[in-house]
């Protein structure tokens, strides 16, 4: 796919990557996105777990959202997908920055076949909680009735990342400040068994897998 | 402020919160907002450093990016700022879910006044990294010229949290799975030095302070 107007870089065309597979991580790293849609001609944003499916993105939530409802009838959205990965510590506030990668889509959403519901939302929690669907007992018909489903099909992409060192100039790189990159943490930290867990069920592979370093 | 049109629960009115100073925390604790407006009829949404100020929010990058100029106009913005928190690990994949908490914020930009410029931008810098403006030189009056710097008045907001355990029904809570929450790690892991610091300059307080547990 290649860069449009809506996806041509106005500033920083370093920062652009041509690098689809590098957007699917990116999405699997986020796990939540930022749709955008207009509604009564006034901008709307909202947050939604998000997962990839080959090139598309699956959204859910339930059929009594009335915005998943209106994304539904297909129209134009704007997707955020965002991770922030460090701080950048400069020798200026003004070259302080912090490490992100950034994609924006660009698309309509439809709903996803009803017999291809339940192995799409399969596909979402393994996305989410890997080997977890093998845990679990399957779908009620009345789960899948109340879960709308949507498939995202993008039109366009952008994606930007920066990961770079601070750029001061010589004359702060003289001078005494300090200058650096701060990782933020990543992945989960414990898990916390819920309140009336019943004695004597183990924490799954699933779950154990998240918590892997 | 009251609920509106824009702010009133559609769905899972137990879970929207009356609490400000929750909205300011995370703004804080986000570090960056999903700003979308329309241009030519149609959503865009970008991914901004924000920073509380009282009750409005400040924005800021360069005078060469087209969209923070659109901003700048006046137009209608609508900003989400969401932290996830945790995994929600439910008996089930329908009661799966997360712990996030997500404020939505309408309003408009307008450009902070001149004078007020480099005072704000210290407010920026003090939010993301508390102490570093004492350890910096003086704004340059180019780097200055070369920032937009934008106020949002947020004129209505909505704030969700999702906190709690995982919902299973009886019959889930008697069965075989596993349930529980798995927390997210939070706050950042290191302070790596940049490639060409000058021999001598110690880790600041400021950098010592984000890597507080």
């Amino acid at each position: 796919m290649s860069a449009t107007a809506r996806t041509s870089p106005t500033r920083m065309p370093e920062k652009m990557r041509d690098d689809r597979a590098g957007v699917t991580r990116l999405i699997a790293d986020a796990r939540v996105g930022h749709v955008a849609f207009v509604h009564e001609g006034a901008p709307r944003v909202m947050p939604i777990a998000i997962v990839a499916d080959g090139d598309d993105v699956l959204l859910h939530g339930s059929t009594g959202s009335p915005w998943l409802r209106l994304l539904a009838t297909g129209v134009p959205v704007s997707v955020a997908v965002t991770a922030v990965d460090a701080l950048v510590v400069a020798r200026s506030a003004f070259e302080s920055s912090m490490h992100y990668r950034s994609a924006v889509l660009f698309g309509r959403c439809a709903p996803v076949d009803p017999v291809e519901k339940a192995a799409a939302l399969d596909r979402i929690t393994e996305a989410l909680i890997p080997g977890r669907v093998s845990e679990l007992r399957p779908h009620r018909s009345k789960e899948l009735a109340a879960t709308l489903l949507l498939r995202l099909g993008v039109e366009e992409w952008s994606y930007r990342v920066s990961d770079g060192w601070p750029e001061d100039d010589d004359a702060d790189v003289a001078g005494p400040a300090w200058a650096g990159v701060l990782p933020m943490r990543k992945g989960f930290a414990e898990a916390i068994p819920t309140f009336d867990l019943r004695e004597g069920i183990p924490v799954p592979a699933s779950v154990r897998g998240l918590l892997a370093p």
